[in-house]
């Protein structure tokens, strides 16, 4: 009946009513959730998963990431932004990155974030396709932005070249593989050109595609756009006809309210990535009133040399606590807008909705299991709490994507996380060796 | 040669240099360490842990727990803190709290901080001679504050009584195990009168103990004591006289310039909670201009009903991120220097500093082994920015407390962690079904 059946769990099933089945089981027939409901469990499964009473609840929704970062992870830490690209980041890019060290770099990603509980991401890099192919492999779902930026870049010694290259990309990638969508991810409107902007919007709107772009993440943005062309950076991309619901403004830290009124008018959707916004002191995005005006905001780790981890739930917590604090107002971001914004709302950030972020019939069977058994759980007296504020992404037991199981008791199924990691040792051990740090 | 030898780690000593050492070994004998250096490892020690490359570093201190409260954890979130307090944890506090029940939950968070690599913590609760059976028995080394309060408390059902109850309290755990101290904690200067406070920090002068206060939290309580006082909390207990070197302000959020001089003027040290006051919306304390005025600040998790977990991993990684942001300058509070706050600063802060805190010949063996081999470890080009950044308590692989392993491979050797598991879910169960949400 079931090729999959999840018993004995308490679903959170981020559907649109935020119902939780305190003991429930839920039945995967193919890549899809068939059914859903409380126990007793039907009988008659290919394959039957015990949860012991642990947590059923969506793959999470990583809103941004650039997976072959965690190379980078620790590099150069607790610099400012500026100096910590110019002079640490580009430079390590130049020199490092190839196809195959993207791969490596985002084969460790993915299995990170898998044993994590994430199961989609929104990514943004170059040589986006040795990334996509490590996708592929983990069995992974994700929208993967082939990077545009005016200068030379690893894969793309031309910027001249820069629009063509993307646009190869997401060719390509069009149907190739059902869990990947391709994308084009412009670095930000500072770093392209509003032509490059322009460009890389045709390509996405000519194949109906995610258009990426980082945009009003510092103060020194926003001067420097503003002193250019007299507008903010998200009044640039309205006023070119940039902004509409396929297109992901990614951090949106330093809007005014013209600006949040300009994404909520034309459906555009914001990632939030507190973690980063916090450590490289960009500053505290105006969620809480990003989301009063109707906006669809995701939740994203950002790079691993920027956080350093690709782990949602610790974004969770902190995209929960840092609006609190910063509106000196405990009841703002309670943990069930979290934990929908982690994964129905990231899943709507970045176009997805209809497939995956809840637990429903005819949904994608994106699923993480959570093993409730630990102290930092115990007791659990409100579930969304336990996820947002005390789990973490080591509590996450069995992940399945579209389906398959890949990850079972805590092992990746689909990589081979020793050689992983290895890879990227090695790596990291050339680049001290030649003094890259 | 040695009890216990511990080989093959990154050895971040936290000494006064910061010293790290890159490939390492440490030598246990009884309680303290006797020696470490570089690998090669000197042979003939009774026991031998390989580190397999992992992190070999002080045990973690948290300055501020009240550990009984894992029975409330989750119970009524995303509020404000009076309510919170006034409408939930207070008549949860009454309706449930007994020696027994105290005891379940301290044990329960006892396993919880050891299993995440905290070996010391300063508290401060009511019943807390409950408490402290469960610290000696869980094998964690505790500064024990009996509460005291102008209020009827747990234990306490007549305030008159409260000071009678800490002396009561402190005498009894005066050197009776060799890793408690006895304290006294009192609630705050709103909760506790002028002449209680100095009371209580009477009866910590008679034994020489730690004295904990709550203080300058909200700014509800500065305005507050300002209206009945005409000073701030922090002037008011300077006025007092009960500032010292053995006198730790627990969070210590809203202060002015003349509060920091005071506190640094009299030596006086700080309990910094950066989760608890984010999700209580309580403000972001002054914690770069404390440390510059030479004050020593510790990290604390808070208890588990307002953080909610007790895991020091997220909580360096919560400060280093957050006083980035609050400052606008991504220098602020540095990898090293939040490394420092969780270990050596924190038992600075709670007078143990020459016992523990460090990893230096002579000092107590309270030893936290980290595996390195997962992915968000990988690579490790600065192991402190891995340490505050990237990790998370359940990296944490093997504990020693005052030389005895209490956590080996994850798992602890002191409680039986499913049956403190089931204990507090009973009780929280008995909660639920008493209407007690």
């Amino acid at each position: 009946m079931y090729d999959t059946l999840i018993q004995n769990a308490l679903i959170l099933t981020c559907n649109p009513a935020g119902e939780v089945v305190p003991a429930g089981w839920l039945g995967v027939r193919s890549a899809t959730i068939a059914a859903l409901g409380r126990m007793p469990a039907p009988a008659g499964a290919a394959q039957v998963i015990d949860a012991g009473g642990g947590i059923l609840m969506p793959g999470l929704v990583n809103t941004h990431t650039h997976l072959p970062m965690t190379l980078f992870r620790g590099l150069a830490d607790d610099l400012p932004l500026e100096r910590w690209l110019r002079e640490h980041i580009f430079p390590a890019e130049a020199a490092v990155l190839n196809p195959a060290t993207a791969r490596s770099g985002a084969l460790l990603a993915c299995v990170e974030m898998l044993l994590s509980g994430t199961t989609t991401c929104a990514d943004g890099y170059f040589l986006e396709d040795a990334v996509a192919g490590a996708v592929e492999a983990a069995g992974l779902r994700a929208v993967l932005g082939q990077g545009v930026i005016d200068h030379p870049a690893p894969g793309v010694p031309d910027p001249a070249g820069n629009l063509a290259v993307a646009r190869r990309f997401c060719r390509a990638w069009l149907g190739r593989c059902p869990r990947i969508r391709p994308s084009v991810f412009c670095h930000s409107p500072l770093t392209c050109s509003p032509e490059t902007l322009a460009g890389a919007k045709r390509i996405c709107r000519e194949f109906g595609l995610l258009f990426q772009v980082h945009a009003a993440e510092t103060r020194a943005e926003v001067e420097r756009i503003r002193a250019a062309h007299g507008t903010t950076p998200v009044g640039l991309l309205d006023a070119a006809g940039l902004l509409d619901e396929r297109t992901l403004l990614v951090h949106a830290v330093w809007l005014d309210e013209a600006d949040i009124a300009r994404i909520a008018a034309r459906g555009a959707r914001v990632s939030h990535c507190p973690e980063s916004n916090m450590k490289l002191a960009s500053g505290i995005a105006p969620v809480a009133r990003l989301r009063a005006a109707g906006v669809p905001v995701g939740l994203g780790t950002d790079g691993a040399a920027s956080n350093n981890d690709l782990d949602l739930f610790p974004a969770m917590d902190f995209a929960a606590k840092l609006h609190k604090v910063a509106g000196c107002d405990p009841t703002v971001l309670p943990a069930e807008a979290v934990l929908r914004m982690a994964t129905i709302e990231g899943a709507r950030a970045i176009g997805l909705e209809d497939e995956i972020g809840s637990l429903e019939p005819g949904k994608q069977a994106d699923l993480v299991l959570l093993d409730a058994r630990t102290p930092r759980l115990t007791p659990m007296h409100r579930p969304a709490s336990a996820v947002v504020y005390a789990a973490c992404g080591a509590d996450v037991r069995t992940v399945l994507v579209a389906g398959r199981v890949v990850v079972r008791d805590r092992t990746a199924l689909t990589v081979d996380v020793n050689s992983a990691m290895d890879d990227v040792a090695r790596i990291a051990a050339g680049m001290r060796a030649r003094g890259i740090t």
